[in-house]
């Protein structure tokens, strides 16, 4: 989703090339329903690859007025799951979902629910689900679930190995409980996933404008110090949605990406020595 | 604000025609650097009105690298202070302030250290300071208190009368916790201010989107019965930052406000009925 503009054989192209190890996949670029190429291309395009892919994005949805709505949406994941096992991936990311006028904490309920109805599936399948936090502007819709402990919450009462979190530095960098939430997070082995990314401050939409490292305001050199420490030992995933970047020429994007990626590790090595002295 | 196309003379004029109480008065109405009319026109005006001025909006501002930005800081805003007093206004609402690549936590102390020190001040104005918590969405320079909890630690490391918090339906509707947090808040005396509007789910900007009650999906009487059980008896003041309201025909605009918040009155009426039976 990063490198948008390209096809997926395009992105599996020139990630080698670059010597990037992994590749998370959208659905869109799955399903046909959506203009994708299919899962068996994509399954195929993937494996010839040799890139690992750290999580199918995204299943989710949960929450409805109708129950037969509620059990639709747990077949969608269900294929999700399916696709997320067919294209080797370790998780399925899940944007939880919300209903407005629903009360939050009906539909929070209603996603703990949904996930414990998965697992089943999820084991038979061994795909890990992770729940996103998400930043509250998109909680009309999108997600009732924004701050870590919320999620960390729902983890812990299906505390289930194959039940954790996506931590996206968009949606949480603010939380005041950040340090202490991955922390415990880590502890558990709820931290399935970890996006980077950064806040424009001059961000005027809630779609769209989302910067690459270096572009913004969040402290990723401490948040990543925060994820080692909590023992995360997954990929850094470089997540950003962008207007911006999507328009412009996609392979100078993808060496900017490198560039930025490698000023962020230098900036913590930077910090941990500092740290040490 | 609500009416922002209208002059203040105009406001009064319409608001006092419709049997409206109150109204707060922005610094950019006042200040003749922002072009506004003045301290002493408002005032004159204000008084022959017979209106009340819950507030003056806005104060804050207040974290920054340097001491003498800081101190300048303390300086603006004991001259709202002096404004807000002017205007017999009840309270200054603090917008508190974030700086890009500061640490939030480094910046919500430096917060609590300005509040302290315009205590003084606002005692010999009779003036109350009402923090008020900001969407996450406006974390990276407006604002390093998001959560009402975040507010309300505030408050209680202060912990003088005339040091509260202004709550605003759009900034924390999606909080966790809501309930507990606007009880405590009440218990404790911090409920100064309460501004009602509703968020658009088709929002799509960060500013000037807001919806007037009936607009969006915040259940309001919800949050309406929550504000009445803590004990909050302050004015239900109307705020909309809306481009689209803003462009059209303010009179009218007025009597649909008007109508929109006898509807949510009936509505909480209504509901607290329903719970008594």
């Amino acid at each position: 989703m990063t490198n948008r503009p390209w096809s997926l054989a395009e992105c599996i192209e020139h990630y080698t090339q670059s010597g990037i190890p992994a590749l998370s996949v959208w659905r869109n670029v799955v399903d046909t329903d959506e203009g994708g190429i299919g899962i068996d291309q994509a399954v195929r395009l993937l494996r010839s690859s040799g890139l690992q892919v750290p999580a199918l994005v995204r299943g989710g949805f949960f929450p409805a007025w109708e129950h037969a709505q509620r059990e639709k949406a747990l077949d969608v994941n269900r294929q999700c799951i399916d696709e997320a096992a067919a294209l080797e991936a370790d998780m399925l990311v899940l944007v939880v979902g919300a209903v407005p006028g629903m009360p939050l904490a009906e539909a929070r309920k209603q996603v703990g629910d949904a996930i414990a109805a998965l697992i089943p599936h999820a084991e038979a399948c061994g795909v890990k689900l992770a729940v996103e936090p998400m930043h509250p502007m998109y909680a009309a819709e999108w997600s009732c679930i924004h701050r870590l402990r919320e999620a960390r919450e729902i983890c812990e009462s299906l505390k289930h190995p194959l039940v954790g979190m996506a931590v996206d530095v968009y949606h949480v960098w603010f939380d005041s409980d950040l340090e202490e939430e991955i922390n415990a997070a880590g502890k558990q082995g709820f931290l399935f996933g970890y996006h980077i990314n950064d806040w424009r401050v001059d961000t005027q939409k809630i779609q769209g404008e989302r910067g690459l490292m270096g572009d913004g305001c969040i402290d990723l050199p401490a948040f990543q110090v925060m994820i080692d420490t909590a023992g995360f030992t997954g990929f850094h995933e470089v997540e950003v949605f962008s207007d911006k970047y999507w328009s412009g020429d996609q392979a100078a994007y993808l060496e900017l990406i490198l560039t930025r990626y490698r000023e962020l590790m230098s900036a913590v090595a930077e910090r941990l020595s500092a740290e040490d002295g």
